[in-house]
């Protein structure tokens, strides 16, 4: 129904075809409600088994938004803050679903949208006494906000701080399966599984219709948890429908391949733009890439494709940001570099 | 997967064969995120021309707590209550989701679930200062949680009730589908939309996925909705997934064919069980059923069908649930019968 | 400034004569800010040698409603919710401050506004799964706001089906003062220690300016709460002010003569009104004497007096509350009962 | 009770004489609860005579963070935030007060903690749909908590820059009197009220045991304010105890001479510092003074004593501050100077 092709985000078809025959295969079974139903209780055990952890539990929710409003508000005290990155979707992109929970956020400047101990340091020697909040949990996303992803020593660095420090690790994982996938990546999900408290696996984004799975890895946190998920309207009375999409984005390896075919779309359009000789606002390594054209690059380009201008930079140049997904086709990919010059 | 056949719920099954045919065939055409997808627009426009009230404002949701979470967290000021029946599904099945908004719930004793002026007016004669919460909305939810169903008189005096008194009027309609299509009944969706201030239509238990249709019927209400949503985690990314739905349903009359079905089914049943003797808790009059039946008859249904004991009458006794829905098989209905004898 | 003597409450003056005294001895000592004061402290000591139990902690805050939702809020988890009598003020008399801070109130219906076993079972009873909040905190008042008083019988029975439901039992004592030197008490600042998890000691209904010191008795419990008060704006810079209050109110036992001469004056009226054939409402047996009078007598006597008209019962008798204090003479006592006749 | 002499606060000591004198003068009349005394009834009207604004309404409540978090909580609505610089009360010493009503804080990096139009523009140019919060008051404090202050034409500057952005303007005035006073101001309370939608005069840090007066100027603001006080435990039982003190604070100027006492007292210390040759964090112009001083001499001075050591620059020096009172006594001051050198 657009006239354009997009590259403006993840998530502008449906789902992927593999997804849409499993729901209508079983469409007219019976199950049983609220995310009890077996199709849930299977996908459940199957990304388990993937985690190497078969003392987590696992809740399915309809997005990130609402992923990270349940975890931050479930597992802070009415005083404990939540530490981000000033670029961090619960900062700037949720409407302050955050502190609607009741919950500061402390924000930390960046360069490439992480957290380092360092920066997390300089937050908790801001907070000495009752007068301030008491920082609890450190949020951070992989992919980033900006495309960055974390490497297996930052994140066990910021493990070994979380420990030493009395924090909890959460990590938001809309677009996990492109920093899984991503070239430079040297985690895995059984890795993430072991050093974060609670993260989340984003289907939303890789070819579900709607879905993320919260793992609780930390077992002290996972009490009840089906109380909060009730409580914020989280609860499908149709569970069933996210349990069978999981089900299907983890047999035969569907939830990699898909964020895999991503990355690589992106790196061809990211290759192409390096030849021609444009720089990048922050260095593409995943689906999103932001290059810095000019003007009337931009202007001749948005005629065929819709895309985000991320930032104006002067009056001759800006950032965009290109995102590619699962459904990128390669044809579309050609078509536009094909157009660059 | 379940093998007694299950009369628990309106939501059992997946979605109605139309529903899914529609997500397949337009599954790979992009389209903008968050609900601002043409599917949605499209829908929205079919459903305020069968309202005949192109001033009202839609917005799709996942789910009946979700809806009723944001509505009342928007429309009430820190210190305004809702009043709701005690059967109320936000009285009870929320897991204090309104509370959770930091909102009062004030409950009202009632025979049938519904609220009448009379018992409204005693809550506003118990609530006249500073000291106390402010009642500002009244919640009904038609058909209510004991499966009965407002009349156009009753719904009108309450409107005239409401203006009188500086209250807004919300109907829950969880299952409207049934309401709307009750032999008893003499409301339409245009006499609703003019009546309420804000109501939902159910979508998931009469034949979607998920999904509910929000609808503001007071233009005072309407201002910056969207925030709202997005705050409380309802804005799917994929908002397409609901727009796309409700188009179906509400192409040929598929939203009244399946809730008529829904209510046609218990009928039968009702009419069954009176004709064996059995009297009912509440007047059977749309899908779901609570007849009163010996123990022993019970516990011979239960080796075979799924169903909901609502309440344990004495030692011999006990109300149980039936409720059936668009997916309801003849044959399974006939089956149910046969067993009864 | 007020024509009429007032029976209407217990904090029509301002402070006991002894706690202005020596606010004005110590006015120009400094003294730390936020309740870290010497004079705080001292206090605080002196309160806990009175209860026995030198591992609570005592924190002062400046009124009952502001006690209460700092307490609730602080002890339950989001999905959790708090029982309270259906009279409790709490559930009538706080403009949903507890609502506010996130929680539902589970109400029970009582005669004499006092919870029982058999009433807490019945909530737990109903309350069974995810759907629906989880009671967690008993909330009594002692006094009740009908005046009447908590057992210790009944007190002990309260902490141990507390103690086999895993439940928090709080204890209101706005009016506690009153609970211990009532006639038939047999309770003690000591026993209420060990009985309840927290509970509050009121000043400002028993000659303070203003002040409640909140004693926690459970060690699981005390953990950060100066972060709650100082979030709650609860945290006064001039902490001393209470502080101070309470030195005076637990020295020479000016906490407990206070409460008895307000209870011996509220016995004398009860005394007179049921000699000349009057009846109450509930039975007067502390501060707070509810009488059913006729109504010509009511309106003869509000010429003189000021006092809350309860609930009115027919055309020719009402309720009325006649309430004493610590600064209720005994000539105006004498002269009400003289014009009762 | 303190051995060292305390320049920590304006809070160390207990009330103006004055003010003591009063409570005693009336304690015994009998008054109303909850703020509708007499007293407070006078107090409000002599208030709004010195503001010239005879249409405000004023309610007095117990604290700086109370009054901040009932305000802003009742000005927003559950999606708008509010903007202060990064060094505003708000937004670093409440313990996430202003999060817990639910809503963001917007922070302005600043050199000086004011609030300028250029700084407010950039964050509404960042606000622009609903995927974000939407700024709705700009919170300022006067003075600010680095001692400096507003000008009228600065506070013109940002009211018609509200007007221009349908923005609500907030003062907080904990330190108002010492803003007032101050040498270069040209602000007077009826033009702050004439500027500004709500702000509050500090009473606590000039003179009062405890207790501001928060006056609402935009008519459109005013309605139900008492219930917003009653739910958040702000509305005091005996009331009467803030409106007898703001009654003497405004009686015969005491509020303005406190408040001028605490400057000049600061501005013999800032003079000799000055003349001693050291230098200023912030420009010293009220009763706050931030110099600079070698480690050395601050060690030396903290023998004697007390005082808040704001910021350690490097291994020799670091940033003190110096806070005057009502109370500071000339011979305080005189003998800290004598230690100086």
């Amino acid at each position: 129904m657009m006239k354009k092709y997009s590259f403006k985000d993840d998530y502008s078809e449906g789902a992927h075809p593999e997804i849409l025959d499993k729901l209508v295969a079983v469409n007219l079974q019976q199950s049983k409600g609220y995310g009890l139903d077996d199709f849930s209780l299977y996908a459940k055990e199957n990304i388990k088994k993937v985690l190497n952890h078969t003392d987590a539990t696992i809740h399915f929710v309809s997005g990130g938004t609402q992923a990270n409003l349940i975890v931050i508000g479930a597992l802070l005290k009415p005083y404990e803050s939540v530490i981000a990155a000033e670029t961090g979707h619960i900062a700037v992109h949720e409407t302050g679903a955050i502190e609607a929970t009741g919950h500061k956020i402390n924000t930390v400047k960046t360069d490439d949208g992480k957290l380092s101990v360092t920066s997390i340091q300089k937050v908790l020697d801001e907070h000495i006494d009752e007068h301030m909040v008491k920082p609890r949990i450190v949020y951070i996303s992989n992919t980033t906000e900006l495309g960055t992803l974390y490497s297996k020593s930052e994140l066990e660095a910021l493990r070994t701080f979380c420990d030493a420090n009395d924090l909890l690790l959460y990590m938001d994982g809309a677009r996990l399966a492109m920093a899984l996938t991503a070239q430079t990546n040297d985690l895995t999900l059984a890795t993430i599984a072991k050093l974060t408290d609670v993260f989340y696996i984003g289907g939303t984004k890789n070819g579900a219709l709607l879905g993320e799975a919260l793992v609780i890895n930390n077992k002290a946190l996972q009490s009840h948890f089906r109380f909060h998920l009730k409580q914020r309207g989280a609860l499908l009375a149709k569970g069933r429908l996210i349990g069978i999409q999981f089900l299907v984005l983890f047999e035969n390896d569907l939830f990699f391949i898909s964020g895999k075919h991503a990355n690589i779309q992106a790196a061809y359009l990211a290759h192409r733009l390096k030849e021609l000789g444009y720089s990048f606002r922050y260095e593409p390594v995943s689906n999103q890439v932001f290059p810095i054209l000019p003007n009337t690059l931009i202007e001749k380009l948005n005629q065929n494709y819709d895309f985000h201008i991320w930032e104006k930079l002067d009056d001759k140049m800006a950032t965009i940001r290109l995102v590619c997904s699962w459904a990128t086709t390669d044809r579309a990919v050609k078509d536009f570099i094909s157009k660059l010059s």
